[in-house]
């Protein structure tokens, strides 16, 4: 299996810049290659260690449950970049499950191995500059949060992300803004009343796109969005 | 002036790992020294750039003003680490003050000077050690205050410092919290009617610790405090 799927990827992986540094260990399959389909759970909030990946196709999901039960999408992963319980290795734990978002292609490295290439400064460089970056956007997320009302941080997601209200369930809203179902319920109630949306619940199209571009005035300017 | 201070630092400087890479440039004076008072804002939210500063003596707070007029605790950074609008080098700016806490000198690099530096491999997994680290820690003191109440993340700071109820203002403990000062008055008047508090404003003392362990249950395990 794991074969079948290398012959696939050797070309790829031999040209990425952290090759040279793992390649021994990809000879002896030590680091391993895998193949899953959407929503496949790469590693959950109880798995123990770092279970740090390295996506090749596809994309993952970093998704928090809360004690009260709400699930926070943290983070999303693309190719070309490292994932897993990276927290984890300075001590925090944010209780996150990795979710394939779509079919993923990704290389494992066990936790004593990746600790020991944290030692290689040429890995540790790559390993830095492909992570800081993200966890600056994984904290403007959740600073937001903190910063604005659940109605301001619905408005800028439906700025964003304009067809999501009729694609999406409100569940997977909820949880990609960060909020709580009822919240969510409330302010698309609220909106439906004045007429920012109109029709149904799972039909809402924007109506007034200017009367939301006002309610969010505040975190675009956060989001430095014009 | 910086004569002067440098005198004193030289041999401290000379023992530091970035040392090799910046010494350079503190020998034709474009990393200046610089040796401040408590209280003095080394660099606020409105200055352009990315004003780097390596801390050699004393401790910095790193301040958000929110749109609300909250003012939120992001950081505080002591000596050997890196500060200023890190950031905003990667794209994100979040209006931080930084202040110093207490009497304090730093070396300032100039930004760039900085950016030339970050090129360097050595000096660039230097800073990503330093700060790498940092930042998961004010992810979480973030993510707390979108996870729980104000009453659990008052509790958890009642018990992380007991005797700031005294010592400090209601501002300073709300800053430090990062709720506002209104959430804070409802919380204590809530824990003195339930007889968890004994004594009235600024004079308040934690009479039933029990009940603030049970009150901050969750939260103390998200911090991993038993």
């Amino acid at each position: 299996m794991h074969e079948r799927i290398w012959a696939n990827w050797q070309d790829f992986v031999g040209k990425l810049d952290i090759y040279p540094m793992i390649r021994p260990y990809l000879e002896t399959s030590q680091i391993t290659i895998h193949e899953v389909p959407a929503k496949t759970c790469i590693s959950n909030a109880a798995d123990e260690g770092y279970r740090i990946v390295y996506i090749l196709q596809g994309s993952v999901k970093v998704v928090s449950l809360t004690y009260r039960g709400i699930r926070i999408l943290l983070d999303e992963i693309g190719v070309g970049s490292f994932s897993g319980h990276i927290s984890r290795m300075r001590g925090y734990s944010f209780d996150a499950n990795i979710i394939a978002e779509t079919p993923c292609v990704y290389l494992e490295f066990p936790d004593q191995l990746f600790c020991q290439l944290m030692e290689n400064p040429a890995f540790a460089l790559e390993f830095y500059r492909s992570t800081s970056s993200r966890t600056y956007q994984m904290y403007r997320k959740v600073f937001s949060l903190t910063l604005f009302t659940a109605e301001e941080n619905t408005a800028m997601y439906c700025l964003m992300h304009p067809a999501r209200l009729q694609s999406y369930t409100l569940d997977e809203i909820c949880e990609e803004i960060g909020i709580s179902r009822r919240s969510l319920c409330y302010v698309l109630k609220k909106w439906r009343k004045e007429g920012i949306l109109k029709g149904k619940e799972k039909r809402d199209r924007i109506a007034d796109h200017e009367q939301l571009m006002q309610i969010a005035e505040h975190i675009r300017q956060f989001y430095d969005i014009p």
